[in-house]
């Protein structure tokens, strides 16, 4: 075991769980328990059931969310079930009130069978102020979450398909920012056509980018055989360029501006690079070894490098996105979280930045960086409300 | 709207949330979220799929219950569906922190299907060390119990049949130390064969008291009808003595020792109470009305009277036993709370009093006593070791 992996789980054991349950009020005399237990709690649920939306002024729903997962796609760890993610979702949990004081409690569900899963939290739904899917596996989760989205009025995030593709939006903007090229005139190659890759492209999409293509394990993805494809990627079509003619992931590369790999180690080469447009910029967040390494990368003649690790310039992490896109979500009672307040949130977390602070090694700012959470949650807000997408 | 309730819904307007969730570290360097979140969190992972006993080493089960409740019959509301129950379950877990320091998560379950109430539980159950079920309505609540503990290795209790039932049996045993008569002779006559009351009869039964009468809304519970019944009502026919003849209410409690109500108000008469024993005792829980005034009984000749109102002695409150028995099975990994655990718990809150202290209108505890839920945890988890009811 290494030194890292030895101290994280005796910390573990020393904490037994990293959240815990806190009262707001001590319950120290009869009195109290007569207003907050038997009979007074009878008042707010009289209430409740007059007039649904005070369930927002009267309990802790106005402030929780639920992370849900059944532990079939864990870190880098795969399908280890229930019982063993459940040490990640206390962490989750953790990350949630640490950065947006959001309250969020960890629900393993011991199932595989998708229909359960929705069925499990459309039920627990009058609990929670929103749900967010967590380390459940692709094509699975894609289809969980827009059931659930279309049966909840509240919310609901799986953040492993959302949370890096708004994060690599974020320094995205700010790379261009940097480079001084047009956005929505680059040609972007994106590798990985799972959750993470499918919703990076939808928001590439989004923020008007047109010249897109997508790669996977079989090769580039050709819209012209959408019907032989997942639902997953029949959902991408749409969103990326004619292919004309077979293409490996080199041929894509070239003259490319912008690579995005949530994929596979070790499957760019710095040829690949060379042969992209000037001022190339290139996230590789395959974990933990990216798609080409960062020295490779920069030896290659990229401009702009991110990956998914915390010990290299411009680490893209979701914990700059979900707390404060639960945050805003929940203080204007959003129904849901869509691709514009998506976008939102990204613009969120890019402009904490400010143009003194931006350079090549610092597009995206750090995840301890207070700042980025109250950013994101105005943005959401405003663009929920925006959009009338909140509870009437 | 009375004065307490202005005051309780003012209260939870202020609080938003009785509960909430805290972390139990600071997150405030990437070395704390290295070790608590990715990568160092894959480390008790691994260990848990390796050996499932050590996620109660290194997560929050070991402390952890959820209160699990459809809202189908709350407090004295009657069925006011999942959202509208949601104050009652965050102030029962608001309790549970209070009295023994074990977390608690409300979980709503929008549903009235008792199967489908049985497999979210199941579902969900890795996430917790125990299933508080609360305010589901009879007999389904029997059932779902029942089906549960039967598919968990994780104790299940339903708060709102098995608490009233170990208070009870608590105040008994003082109640008869005091009259100096033995418990095991006596004649007890139940009201109610609803959730409490029918474990009310298996708890008198569990302590070895056989001469018992139960009576309900149909009349007495005549064991040769058995076949016509409920199986709740089934289930306590083992339980109970022999009618022999066609009896009112009165008829039963004509030299009964104990009346023990969980049925509906002013039932009972003063003639009733007259017509007991010498030294009756008599506990009326039917709220907020019982089925015969503490005044009444008392005027009427009863020796000992409790009640289930705050405003009279010998309160019998479900506090004093659902904190300590989780508390105590939980530290002890108890894969179920069983009769005897339940009766070693009603021991554990009468033992609170001493001698000195004990007298007609002091059998049972003050809900507020902190030496309870210890003493209850104590002889709980004692109990559940000697049956070797624990995780091997």
């Amino acid at each position: 075991m290494t030194d890292l992996n030895q101290k994280a789980l005796d910390l573990h054991k020393q904490l037994k769980g990293k959240i815990e349950i806190r009262n707001k009020m001590d319950v120290d005399s009869l009195e109290i328990m007569s207003l907050l237990y038997s009979p007074g709690v009878a008042q707010p649920c009289v209430e409740i059931q007059n007039n649904p939306q005070s369930i927002y002024e009267t309990t802790w729903k106005s402030n929780t969310v639920a992370v849900v997962s059944n532990g079939s796609a864990v870190l880098g760890l795969g399908d280890i079930g229930a019982s063993a993610g459940l040490p990640v979702m206390e962490g989750k949990a953790m990350l949630f009130k640490a950065f947006s004081n959001v309250n969020a409690v960890p629900i393993m569900l011991d199932t595989k069978d998708p229909d359960e899963i929705i069925r499990a939290v459309e039920m627990m739904a009058p609990t929670f102020g929103g749900i967010n899917l967590e380390d459940i596996k692709a094509p699975e989760c894609v289809y969980i979450e827009k059931q659930l989205q279309k049966r909840l009025n509240i919310p609901v995030f799986h953040d492993d398909q959302h949370g890096t593709a708004i994060v690599v939006m974020a320094g995205l903007i700010n790379a261009f920012k940097l480079i001084g090229k047009e956005l929505k005139e680059a040609k972007v190659v994106v590798s990985g056509t799972g959750a993470a890759g499918s919703s990076i492209i939808h928001m590439l999409s989004e923020a008007g980018i047109s010249n897109i293509y997508a790669y996977n394990v079989n090769g580039p993805v050709d819209k012209t055989k959408k019907d032989s494809y997942d639902f997953v990627v029949q959902g991408i079509c749409e969103c990326i360029s004619d292919l004309n003619e077979e293409k490996t992931l080199s041929d894509l590369l070239k003259n490319a501006d912008v690579f995005i790999g949530v994929s596979a180690p070790d499957i760019v080469s710095e040829e690949d690079i060379r042969s992209m447009n000037h001022d190339a910029v290139v996230f590789a967040m395959a974990n933990p070894n990216p798609e080409i390494t960062y020295e490779k990368a920069k030896r290659a003649g990229a401009r702009i490098v991110g990956t998914g690790r915390s010990d290299y310039p411009n680490q893209v992490n979701n914990v700059l996105a979900f707390p404060g896109i639960f945050q805003g979500a929940l203080s204007v009672r959003a129904t849901e979280i869509n691709e514009a307040m998506k976008l939102a949130a990204a613009y969120g977390i890019q402009s904490v930045l400010s143009e003194d602070e931006l350079n090549d090694e610092n597009i995206i700012p750090s995840a301890l960086n207070p700042e980025v959470s109250r950013n994101v949650a105005q943005a959401v807000a405003q663009k929920a409300i925006e959009m009338g997408v909140i509870l009437k």
